[in-house]
């Protein structure tokens, strides 16, 4: 039995606010637990039904766990379908990569939704980008739809949140910048370098001015078009995946 | 101002037996009902208010325009932000295509979120595959959240439901079916044909036993692993993507 005062607290880490006060986030369903309890992130408590820890007593060793029935977890959670556990586990602030670095970098601007950050986050950890760079008014990595849509990337990726241009402007000494646009160069022409930086677009506006003044290579995912009518753009998330897959896929 | 009887009437139109039993389905936002009205889909009724009826005059020439308030739409619509226009139009079942035909084709097994069936068929409709063929148990391709996520490209691609064991058994013998799984040819390796079949499987349990039985050419999208943990899987929308660029993009 989880208290109404106790589920009222945790339910505030659903708004942004109080997660950045507490420094806390939830995460939510098993295979994203156990993905927690295997990464470095701290966890401060577990919440499950005794049905589900007798099912699976492993996933909790020298675990902090309270009980709770499904109604409690469900009033807890902000998922369509209640899970059976969730954990409390604290932030981290991970430092940002180095603008010179060699490291393949994968750079947000202004990614609003936070299913399509949680999505690209996934995909980067799948090709092995192991750090993403987010511009300020990016959703937030800690939102719970973000870390859902993740499906445990999130604990091995790490994001950094810091203004874009003077990082790119650092960067862009050293190394290439590839940006999308709809009048780039053809996705399939370009020859990925190692230490590639690729920059994403917010869904509807794509790359701001300021930084696309910094991107070197100007890239576009071609359409295939026979003169009918047919789609204006790709998904955020999908134009990301197949860029991705591109530069940094094998 | 739009009756209570009326609104609740097209609100069950957010139910697929409703949807089903009228063969009417709805279109929210500027963009998609912009789309929906240059097609060759039959509008019966576009539902905005009077303020944007004012604003694009142009869009609504020759149609039946209801007038409501911003209220009497929130009740109608679906969606979290709602639209100021929205419409009703009659579903079409298209002819499938020929299972020997020589266009490329994406074939869906048991697709079950209607957002990434949506994003799906927005892909597809930018490498210009024209026809879909679904499970019978494919998500709904009229439930309004999938024809959100087309962006429009709903429009644009026809998108038949039947059974994918024959359909596939009869395609096999003329052309390649290729079908992706965990421990396929890597994804880069494949020479695509202007007739290939791509075949993409169930969000959790990949492509049903019967139907990869089926498949001639099993691929698979690389990961790019240095022995750290990472992610199991990939999108489906976001996999989807990155095969049909390979195969059908240039």
């Amino acid at each position: 039995m989880i208290s109404k005062q106790r589920i009222s607290d945790i339910r505030k880490l659903h708004q942004k606010k109080f997660r950045d006060a507490e420094r806390r986030f939830i995460v939510e369903g098993r295979k994203s637990v156990e993905m927690l309890l295997s990464s470095a992130f701290v966890v401060e408590e577990i919440l499950t039904t005794e049905a589900f820890h007798a099912q699976y007593p492993g996933l909790f060793q020298g675990q902090a766990v309270t009980f709770g029935s499904p109604t409690d977890l469900e009033r807890i959670s902000g998922m369509s379908t209640p899970p059976e556990v969730l954990a409390i586990a604290l932030q981290k602030r991970p430092a940002p990569p180095s603008p010179s670095g060699k490291q393949p970098l994968l750079v947000l601007d202004r990614i609003s939704d936070p299913g399509n950050l949680g999505t690209i986050i996934r995909t980067a950890d799948w090709f092995n980008i192991q750090h993403i760079v987010c511009s300020p008014d990016c959703v937030e990595f800690y939102n719970p739809k973000t870390i859902q849509a993740t499906m445990g990337s999130f604990c091995f990726v790490e994001v950094s949140y810091l203004p874009l241009v003077p990082f790119l402007q650092e960067a862009s000494q050293t190394r290439r910048v590839l940006g999308t646009f709809m009048d780039g160069q053809p996705l399939a022409s370009i020859v990925p370098q190692p230490d590639d930086i690729l920059v994403i677009g917010n869904e509807s506006n794509g790359i701001t001015p300021e930084v696309a003044a910094l991107v070197t290579e100007r890239i576009t995912i071609t359409k295939v078009h026979p003169g009918r009518p047919s789609a204006e753009s790709l998904n955020a998330a999908v134009a990301a995946g197949i860029t991705m897959s591109q530069l940094f896929g094998r």
